[in-house]
């Protein structure tokens, strides 16, 4: 068995490491981190886990790379700078889920992160990325940062457009949708039941981080090839359910693009993966993507939609925040860093309706 | 007491008009119509209602010409365009909330309403608009065609650039968002509260006729002076919960433009009219435009925000769609027409949170 | 014109007694009072309500007693008992929201409120009930302590068995569910939407202090002749929405009882009084009593049930917690208070569906 | 691998029942059947499920002997007594969800399912009851006839008391509350998202026939001995979620009881049982039991309490309806009838939040 820690054992993204990992075949949960609730088990925190763990939440310290091969950082950006300075030579593999190595232009981060000090030589050894498009990086990589929830899905959503097909894009518009799980357990009053409930907040309305992390890496990725990305600006909203996120991205071509070429493109790109689902629009009963259509599991529903009479692209792009967004694509990525097949403890089917 | 008659009473903006013509202190409520639930008694149907009107749902025939002074037809459009041709030359008031009479140029009409046949002549004779916009055109109007919920959202988000400051967009994506009540109360699975709840429908991806109604209307405004549209596309999506809906416009300026010349020019613009709440997005604690915050008022809340990043613009506009999307604007529009203030009857403020 | 003032103006009680006061024809706001949030304008605090009320926020002092006629206070209980100790001499009319005044048998205030202590002067000129069950009590009344959310509807509900039909109840068995509006805005994690959305959150699980304060008045009420209460227990449940409350209420009668009759005594104790509806289980296409039917009103939906196989009596109560519950109820007392028609300000309908 | 058919398999348990299927290493998957939407593939009917099943919605009729060494009826309950009949003695195991076989005194099923001809012969052959108390009848049972989603977290509830401490109840009050899902996917205005969301609908407020079948039952395995129930009677609401369902029972013993005693006698009656956790109400931060804390999990989670105030007893124990109340508790029995370990693909973590 492989050992596993999880710092910031806690937070929601934490709680859901530990449904996933005490339901991995291969992996063993022998740490819990946090600086807050020490003491505390598992099931006091997250009343859906299992009582019979045998774990607390403890501080971290160094010691911790004797009783762990692999520890996921579920904490804010600036904890996991510190941990990551910590660790980073100590423990066999760190994966971070936060913000902190995401960026990898320096003036970017700064914009982005501005309390997030840069650590350049650290910042290079961390693979970026969705394991989709970055799997050959992923076996034995020391240290790895996982996108964020949106940038997750706006990076399935684009990158058969511009990696896959080559396609320039002029104007790429994205809208995105997301439940309250995405604030974590903050205490804000906007996070109320009460405030948030009915509510649509327009709470990123001109710029969200995760859009500039997406054209960090899009760039990055093309080289300077085809698939370039003119104009990306993103609007972020809350809206009233708890679990999963929606990405819409409305992109203009420089040059005409049909359906049908658009479907098949996506159905290549993805042939194979076992966690991006391309859909078809129109061929369920129900509307997909929808977030509520992956809840719980590690998948990706993605769909593509050329709208004639604007000739623009739609992408619809649907996935767990916690689960594709977060927990599940770090253990996904955990699986190829330890040559497993990338499913292992990862096949659970969503629940829906829910 | 002015008399009006409500037809489509068993449905959702049936009901919001009854609602608010029951607290009307000049309108008195004579009339209720329909082909389902005849006999019934409003508290039947809509159990909020006040107990005690003394009217029951009626099949509507010619003889309601002498029974009401105003007409309210609330009625899918084949049926509002039947009850028109009815009773256009014999009621002194109609007032139609739905997309039969919306859009005037002929293939526009033909392709968004396939099954509403078109009658030019009476097309012509309807007033068309939000009456922010169309005000002097109201008074002694015979026949009144309301814009969509969407469609006045969109409009009055737009109207203070296009109209207003002349700008010329050259594209503009609209991503609408909106609860469970746009979709009235026709039995389909998808609005089933366990498959609606929890989910991000994108229903209408790649278009949606709203947005053709709201091109038809400013293109013929703008009259070929500034101000032109170039690109209007919108997707719309149902969110999870039931009243309201924003609008998020995001548009691209032939040149630049400054955040705090915009939100002057909306403040002018709406300068003295009751109904619409120009918007700091930074004024309240928690994000504002938002549909909760004008939840069973006849506000539409309007923000204005310019992104640096991108140089496009966003508008967001939030309103209660049964109300300022329906049938708080259907007596708005009905004040104007009989010479009362355009608030009659219309103060109730916002309930929040709900 | 009288003139009032709120204090607790940031809380969601406060913020719609401000809504319901900027509605009334005969009450002027003419203070905000409040110990968080001072300078603030009502608008920043609560986005639905008008933006040029002219007021902000105060401290309170004694002052205050110049500027207004009656002083609301929609304020914590211990906050409340020493403004009450302040101002009781001073302000014509207070009217408390709270539970600092609410029980009047020592043991019982010392049980439920250990940390409010008790003022046995003051609390015994304080008028205690809803307005429906102690009318003549509030004409002049310079003290008004109303009943808590809960409190309302299960003694709306319980009165016409006991006060009216003398009805002797062995046990009565009481299950409150309630929406996230009712904790107010203080910051919890379990009234967080990502935990509290989809609940059925146990939180009273073996007892209420509104069911203390209930039984507390009714034995008073009944003075020891029939119409007595046994066993009055009670749970508590938040569920999933914002606004509203139901109290099922199952009664064992100590003699057998019947359907019609029942209902007949319902109707007959609640005649002529504006916001109570009797309603008859049946007779809507929609279950009630159901918050939903009386969101944003003043209105407290009641109905009575008998059931043969066990013969129980179920009464069913819902209302909304802010506003029959809270404001409502305040403005309602108050109209009274001041020689006003009970439903001055007040007669405004419920929003459904919302 | 036994090969397992899904009867129903549109609806939302039919749904779950695949959902746990293609996730279970023992069972396989080789047939399902409707009435509606045949020829649909379930991908198509529930988006969440996997696309490449190779499967699509059949007619029922003899044959399916053939094809399967289980059937699981996911189908109304008159639907399930004409395939009992039809398929009893062809097919080696019939589990079935519905509601046709579950009680067994004549007169109670005549009373709750008038629609049902009763089938005496039949309906003797059937083992009725959670595995948790039937578990030593299950191995080589030919049918199976599963408790109600409402009867499973009430009999779970109550059993400790009778059947375990032999505890004479002489009053039980039951209070369901559940989620929209427990009225599948019927088209009924009243279930729309636009009416049910936000709603507390007391859609059976005087009786529920879940309460008889729990009475029918317990009363059978109480045999005279001691552990009676005098009263039960049950009310029945639907709260504004999906998924998930409470049962809140107010029971009053015969004999005084202690908080201490009651909790022990629920450890130890579920000691060793995989799927009840008995839980403390103040283990959590959270209040338990809740439904959010078992969603998409086959547990039950339970809790007692006594309060001291009406010596009453509290027992609350939540539920998925469509897993531990549906499908789950399927698959659990399936798991037994077969000689499998019980948790046999069931090992699946509760997703929360969600």
């Amino acid at each position: 068995m492989i050992r596993a820690g999880v710092v910031g054992a806690s937070g929601l993204a934490g709680g859901d490491l530990i449904r996933l990992l005490t339901q991995h075949p291969e992996f063993e949960l022998t740490f819990l981190g946090g600086s807050s609730h020490v003491g505390r088990r598992p099931a006091e925190l997250h009343p859906n886990l299992r009582q019979d763990l045998g774990l607390a939440v403890e501080a971290v310290t160094e010691d911790v790379a004797d009783r762990v091969d692999v520890l996921f950082l579920a904490t804010p950006a600036p904890v996991s700078a510190d941990l990551a300075a910590l660790l980073a030579d100590r423990v066999p593999a760190l994966v971070d889920l936060s913000g902190a190595f995401r960026i990898r232009t320096p003036e970017l981060h700064e914009r982005w992160y501005p309390k997030v000090q840069r650590r350049p030589d650290l910042a290079e050894r961390f693979v970026y990325g969705v394991p989709e498009l970055v799997r050959d990086r992923l076996p034995d990589a020391a240290l790895i940062s996982l996108p964020g929830c949106y940038a997750t899905a706006l990076t399935l959503g684009l990158a058969p457009l511009t990696l896959g097909l080559g396609l320039d894009l002029t104007t790429v518009v994205v809208d995105g949708k997301s439940g309250s799980s995405g604030g974590g357990l903050q205490l804000r009053a906007t996070d109320l039941h009460a405030l948030r409930n009915g509510a649509i907040a327009p709470y990123a309305p001109t710029g969200h981080r995760h859009a500039a992390e997406v054209g960090d890496f899009l760039t990055r990725e093309a080289a300077g090839k085809a698939g370039s990305v003119g104009s990306l600006s993103m609007s972020a909203y809350g809206v009233s359910h708890v679990r999963g996120l929606l990405t819409s991205t409305y992109a203009f071509p420089a040059e005409p693009v049909d359906q049908r070429a658009l479907h098949r493109a996506y159905l290549r790109f993805y042939k194979g993966q076992p966690f991006v689902r391309v859909r078809r629009h129109t061929e369920t009963l129900i509307p997909v993507p929808d977030p509520q259509a992956v809840l719980g599991s590690n998948y990706c529903d993605v769909s593509v939609l050329h709208d004639p009479d604007a000739d623009r692209i739609v992408v619809l792009a649907a996935l767990d925040n916690l689960v594709k967004g977060a927990a599940g694509q770090a253990v996904q990525a955990a699986n190829l860093r330890f040559g497993l097949p990338e499913e292992t403890g990862l096949t659970m089917q969503p629940v829906m309706p829910a």
